[in-house]
């Protein structure tokens, strides 16, 4: 961290301070010129507040030059995480993981026949919320138990695992039986007693990108979770809010890239809440697995019109599949960085 | 609601969304013209979700003509909602109500002079965090339920109204023991298992606007409260996310007069976490009671260079008093829609 | 036009309204139903300002139901639009088009060096400022008209095409005599003036997307050019300013979909401008070519370290090279929507 | 400025960048820890670009730690700018100074209605444009240079003070002939030949914050036009582009204290443009003065319903008068550092 001090500073205000540090335990190098006092602090500072010292008479301004994270920076740990889940897939290797199903599990019946398609065109991970944040109160709630029960149910038939959104820490238990990737909402990024409380478990998490959250923030909530002793974090970037309304947000690709570079997690793109539109999901997701992405989650149902959500943003089965097909064939001229999506050789 | 269909629609896409519609029990008023199919859907469309028109084929675009909240709004409820607290004070009446104290409740001793200090300039809602939703899991985290009873205590020995924020619903009974105003945070404000939650009591809530919330949103999360049986909200502008990084947040002044125009709830402004500097909050301060809001919610710390959390941002109890002095004077001269302050005539 | 009215409306204030828009020759068509007071405006309402009718007392809100801009739309125009360069390049047509060069124009043989080494790897652009817009006036300006001449030099040597910024009307005549694509930069996209003045040549025109325009503003900016008698618009996606830092603006990637349904023109995207990190380039370019942008426009230095301005964004012409290859390597499992890049397959 | 290197840096690129910089003449100040590699850069740092050094292998971070403007900051000038008209009126001295008039002239007779109204309230500015940055080619464009003669005309009549938009270099003579105050508007804030153009006059500037720049950028845009010789620059903050939809822009209020703080420059605030809707302007106009500003730019005509442009936002004659009155008992209350109106007393 480096201390610049305003241009009139006494030298009282500048010993104030250092006496202020120097009690803390940091150390101090000067590093003035005729112009301007300024020094860096030396020792462990990730636990000093920049704003803390921004208090003190004289001070201009304060610069972090270590990240705010440790344990989710690449410094810490080199080589990428890769994060296995029980059925053996494993997002952040070779594979390209493609999560899909409904927005909302509305019906056994409902689950079944969209488990079973994208299941068909090759998905292993099925995607379904039984906990619905939605805007309005007098909107679809979400089945709750009963719907996580069922999603259990629906994906043990089929070998597939479930990621699902956890809304509180009341049901945490429930979740931790059934689910195999807990997902935190983007408007639950910073809900930090939720991020305690996932990161005493083992279970996978698949952690969003909030609404208008940066990228350091999000590897803040990220090392939230890993602190409190869970490694398995999955990124996920769903778009952020701009001045922009042609779409619902704005995916920024570019987020993967910087994931890339700061971080060893997984980070995966969801195109269906970036774009709010399934006519763009297919060409978004080929952009994605482009990008290098680790894989998508991308909201699926074989009646649009009559889903209790989202169905703006769903792609039918059908659409589903020819997708896949392109994103296998994207994948035979990709290298390695670009991980190749492999599901439907497998079959 | 406005349907309006494309272009090249087919008769047999016009039935196809009328019939739906139908069935769910709207009714169809048309509006065509010769270049454009366009009709009206009638009856209580509160709980129509407008993306799921948009799924049928043939639609160009939906815009709806009504408001998605109820209880929260003018048109429900015309005269202005007051907020009266145990202690008689009220909030969205005939005064300017400033809540004051420390960012975090350090011990009791600092919350003593704090409060004891706001206090004596005429303030009658201490305020104070004892859970922390801070960004690193490394910063100061609060006192938790140890912090809360000494606000308590405190706070009685003066005739103080406490506010302050609870971040998830584990600790809700304590609150509503304890505590005069239940704060949702920011970074809560779609916590709707929470909103849920504070809804199913009393005691009154102050309802932080999200940091990059639209004035729609935070109505709908108020709404989410009143529909859950607490009438009791009190809407707090807090500055909103932009490019701009000389201020911590952006302080939206319009939104005291949107929600003016929108709703019949009290709404105040946090200018220390809108600015970030404690240099900026008497102006922005004095701002706001100029531009009609029910009053502020300010941080004051005697020792901020010592502040565990957001020292920069804080008054000395000294630079408070001229502040409170300043907005009594300009109280003088505004008329009954902005509410005066009469604090210190009435000591 | 839908106009909704007021819940109060008198009938004064509806017929008040209703007479204005008959004076101006416009239809009324009457959408009310028991609750609300709505009517659809019946005739060419392009020039009509929706600000406008919003003054009447009584109106409650109008809602454009056709778009703003006519000549750029594909409701206008169904065939896209390709521009065809004198040097035979074709932009929008089935290549993707890869144009590249420093970002200043330095001297004539930096000029050179960087030209003949993407003319080498397939580039048949060349790009180069000659006319600097430097947030600081202290920084460097650019050749001017000297650096115009160096590059049609240089350029007709390897039978590149040019394409270079023009900041104001005064050197419109040199522009038209020496270039071929003309740029309107980021910060004049709605210096309206120029736009009317490049829109009276025949000159191709490059229309960079403004640093926080919508892509609804950005069309009407196209739409100025278009009326004014050039139908040779390629617009040009680089990154808009949100809350993000990490990269110097957010790559809105969606962009291109957007404009592929609203309009007819070609669309490109600046990866250099978007990210500002060279290290981002290879992969967001890769990911431009699969979402199913027309081409690029990227910026190459042999020795960024010395480079007058935007070395950090420059690729080095070996780095280069092998991003085109990607590129190409990458088309050849692109269907035809996405426009393959075959310049090396042509040498 | 400060240079922190990677963790991996090898000396070669340690010595490599401070080479570069000796040659050019810079100092280098070491302030390398055990764990970092750190340096200043000493000298006349103004025109080295920060984005240049990063292009330095093993450069991880550049951080500035003196303003990029000079002739702009407080550091250079320490009392603040008063711009004089020659009819006498100062912005930036004592007095609250309101420009005010129709958006757009649109004949000798409305401008005269208008112009007399708001001299008999108090302004002694008339604004109202004449050549008019339109998004859509289709609305009305101004009476261009007729339009300035009238504005002349009429504001001789009544010893007012004119303010109009020019958006071209080519008119400029005629506006240095005609014209008070010089308005570049917040489209061509970064178009900086026309900065440099009207930098090159004696006329006061009014320059207006581009609907996306910082504070930052906007005090270098002012940089241009001091830098160019004319010191008579008037910063107008008139909202910034968010999220929000409910107001046209987001007037961002602490920008007044950000100018205060960073420049000597006067600033005034538009509340017709931020908000867009007349119903905001009065209370906006009083937390205008609250905060601090020099004055207000504002839209007034008597029949918005007839006008060409931004009828929404304009103030009908008597209510201008009433919020003129309002604005004058305000001013009583507030001390020197917000400037008192004192138009209705001299009179």
């Amino acid at each position: 961290m480096i201390v610049q001090m305003k241009k009139d500073v006494t030298e009282k205000e500048v010993s104030n301070l250092q006496n202020y540090l120097k009690e803390k335990g940091f150390g101090i190098k000067d590093a003035s010129s005729d112009d301007v006092v300024l020094f860096g602090i030396l020792g462990d500072v990730k636990s000093l507040d920049i704003d803390q010292i921004k208090v003190f008479a004289g001070v201009e301004n304060v610069t972090r030059i270590s990240s705010p994270f440790k344990l989710a920076s690449k410094h810490f740990k080199k080589e990428p995480t890769i994060v296995t889940l029980k059925n053996g897939v494993q997002i952040g290797g070779d594979e390209f993981v493609v999560m899909a199903g409904p927005c909302s599990v509305e019906s056994e019946e409902q689950l079944r026949i969209i488990a079973k398609a994208v299941y068909d065109s090759g998905s292993r991970i099925l995607r379904g919320g039984v906990f619905k944040p939605r805007t309005s109160p007098y909107a679809f709630q979400g089945l709750g138990i009963e719907g996580l029960k069922l999603m259990r149910k629906v994906a043990d038939e089929l070998g597939m695992a479930i990621v699902t959104e956890l809304m509180g820490t009341e049901h945490l238990d429930e979740f931790v039986k059934y689910v195999d990737i807990i997902q935190i909402g983007a408007r639950n990024m910073q809900n930090f007693d939720l991020l305690k409380a996932v990161g005493r478990t083992n279970t996978p998490v698949l952690l969003k990108r909030g609404l208008s959250n940066t990228i350091e923030e999000w590897l803040m909530s990220a090392e939230y979770i890993l602190a409190s002793g869970n490694e398995n974090v999955i990124l996920c970037e769903r778009g952020i809010r701009t001045f922009e309304k042609y779409t619902r947000n704005t995916l920024d690709i570019s987020a993967v890239l910087a994931v890339r570079e700061l971080s060893h997690l997984p980070v995966i793109i969801d195109p269906s809440h970036a774009a709010g539109k399934w006519e763009m999901i297919e060409q978004l997701s080929l952009a994605s697995m482009a990008v290098g992405a680790d894989g998508l989650i991308v909201e699926v149902h074989h009646e649009p019109e009559k889903a209790l959500s989202d169905g703006a943003q769903s792609l039918k089965p059908k659409k589903f599949d020819e997708m896949m097909a392109k994103l296998e064939k994207l994948s035979t001229v990709l290298d390695k960085k670009v991980k190749r999506w492999k599901y439907l050789l497998l079959d």
